[in-house]
């Protein structure tokens, strides 16, 4: 095992672990944000063939078309294919949406149109294309609709039903189960004694997965339970779950149930500890093929820690990029704390008239629950050893998931 | 009724028709992206009392403690409330969350200390509130924690656990159904014969209503039935949904089911045909105080319809602004249509380093799917009239909803 590594080293020995999902097909209706298992290309033009976008007459294409007068040889019923073609100056009668004949010209809507016998007579020109929906206008056989790993939104899923895809191939959604560790943690509705807290890591990182995606399986809380009821906790969570967060109990000594319970279940460590400020008490095992990753009990290195270390697994799991979303801004307010190690920030990120502003969230103690709260959309990455911050520097900024 | 209205009429008349939903309640973990139906305050101060940040002895608050030395008086067991206050050269035992004694001035970390009998010993100083929660720091009784309306995301959620509410009060979902109207519209899964296209509009509409927070109660294609039948089809799913849309059939003439279908059921009529391009053929009808919207065909059209009409009354159903957040950006294309009614163009909106920028997407056509597909998070909103876009022009930006 590895101890105190540098961040991209624990992300690496993660990456390297993580086990792609099967697909599994379901109702489009059902898609939504789901994200899609392998490229979709259009499997025919859309419009299959050229079509009238209105009511009217197709009118042969000739150059001019002799007094604005054509002679009428059918009129096309709706559902019907035409059986011909149109030779100078005839027409045929079409609906909205419905085929018009090969050599056709244009189509002239039916208001600007008179009847005299079969003679059609209207007003106005006949520009070539005029009102004619041509084939493969929309989408040409064999293009791109929709990505691998792309989350399916309504507009893709409207596209994929007008090719008739009434059911999708999307990933299986990640099993996630997540346990709390640490003394004096009570579930959230009952009511804590002194010097006991709620659990709040728990249902914060089971909707957090269920955001990037996941099946939560579990949410379980080890609670004052002696250390080898901790560890069946954690093997019958591994045992319904593709990947366990935990967390807490990760602080060193007597309270490291964390790592004590990992190593019970035989788990291949992968690493302990990482570089970064909160979330420097996080850790990876593997067991039976299965990620365990640990995460601190405070609520803001929990927060960190899931984003660095969890969201990456979930989203490459579902076909998408291991690597977060990464941006520069400026920062709005300045930091006051220099050095140090490799420091991640909860920060807002908007986007003003005049580019990218990231302004930092109040509430930055690592035991603080309140920079969770005010819509933190992104962390600010400050190398280590950082002079203080000042406003207006330019920061590298990871851009959180929000998808769901 | 009104005919041909303005934008902001036809609004208007909507807006007044919207019937606010119930709360229910919800376990805190099926909370996520729904929104919540009153503010939410602090019931307590968290932490409720000063607690200590590590293990070790709390000492009394002198200016300076001689020697650093302090007699130890009480080791405080996890789980109960110190009895006594500290007095100058007094120390007592504490583990981390616990809480310290009144008269603490701070916590000395145990990793610096050692004892000589019942004294304690320590290196360095002691800045007061050095190791210390102190009572309120993160959350005051009665700090606003979650707005009304607000959709509810995993810190949220995070901060209600800390404080207890395994149970949150919601909006219901709206309830929506999706009725197709127009000839020739056959359902997804079946195969289209000449000049009939497949519904790629009702899993557009259900989905964007998904995303919107609904719950959709039915997607139905009145298809090739008589207008008797389609009257039936619309009163049933008005029993079962809050709110119905209707897309097709909405053209003058012949094929103008969805305004005949509303007419037949005895709803009022509140408005028909807007003056925008696309989306003019819209409605709205109030049955049984039940809005009825009626959208456009043509997904691009369809689809602006529901950006600029159906959205507005699902958020504000649930608690949110009627409308949508607005911007202004730079337009990376030029768009070379001039004049003619208010327009809006289906666009990606993007920060970058110089601020916001809108590109327009390809496949504007109202007839035409591509645009939907583009990632398009955004309505660039022409004014009537408008002469001809050019590339960096500064435009009004209709920001799409996209929470879920």
């Amino acid at each position: 095992m590895l101890e105190n590594v540098k961040l991209e080293e624990a992300q690496e020995l993660i990456y390297n672990r993580i086990v792609h999902l099967p697909a599994e097909s379901v109702p489009l209706l059902s898609a939504l944000g789901r994200f899609i298992y392998r490229d979709v290309h259009a499997p025919h033009d859309l419009p299959p063939c050229n079509k009238s976008a209105v009511d009217g007459f197709a009118v042969s294409a000739d150059k001019e078309i002799k007094n604005h007068s054509c002679r009428i040889i059918e009129i096309l019923k709706p559902g019907v294919m035409p059986g011909f073609e149109l030779s100078p100056g005839q027409a045929a009668g079409v609906v909205t949406g419905g085929p018009v004949p090969d050599g056709t010209g244009s189509v002239i809507p039916q208001e600007i149109t008179r009847l005299e016998g079969d003679l059609l007579k209207f007003a106005g020109d006949t520009p070539p294309g005029e009102n004619i929906r041509p084939q493969g206008e929309d989408f040409k056989a064999g293009d791109l609709l929709v990505r691998r790993g792309t989350a399916l939104n309504p507009g893709a899923i409207g596209v994929l039903a007008a090719f008739g895809m009434s059911e999708v191939a999307v990933f299986r959604r990640p099993r996630v189960a997540v346990l709390g560790l640490g003394q004096g943690i009570v579930p959230c509705q009952a009511k804590p004694l002194p010097g006991q807290i709620r659990d709040s890591n728990g249902p914060f990182l089971a909707t957090l997965a269920m955001r990037n995606g996941a099946q939560v399986t579990g949410v379980e809380l080890a609670g004052e339970g002696d250390l080898s009821k901790i560890k069946n906790m954690l093997e019958k969570l591994l045992r319904q779950a593709d990947i366990v967060l935990t967390t807490g109990g990760t602080a060193k000594g007597e309270c490291d149930q964390a790592l004590w319970a990992v190593r019970q279940t035989g788990a291949k460590l992968l690493f302990w500890e990482i570089q970064i400020k909160p979330g420097s008490h996080s850790g990876a095992a593997v067991y039976d093929g299965k990620l365990i990753i640990s995460l601190s009990g405070n609520p803001a290195a929990c927060a960190a820690g899931y984003h660095l270390l969890a969201a990456p697994v979930l989203r490459v799991m579902q076909g998408q990029s291991f690597a977060p979303e990464r941006v520069t801004a400026v920062c709005a307010s300045a930091f006051p704390k220099r050095g140090g190690p490799r420091r991640f920030i909860q920060a807002n990120l908007e986007s003003c008239q005049e580019g990218l502003m990231v302004s930092i969230l109040s509430g930055q103690k690592s035991s603080m629950l309140r920079g969770l709260l005010n819509n933190g959309n992104a962390l600010i990455d400050l190398p280590a050893g950082q002079p203080p911050l000042e406003k207006g520097a330019e920061v590298s900024v990871i851009v959180l998931d929000s998808n769901r």
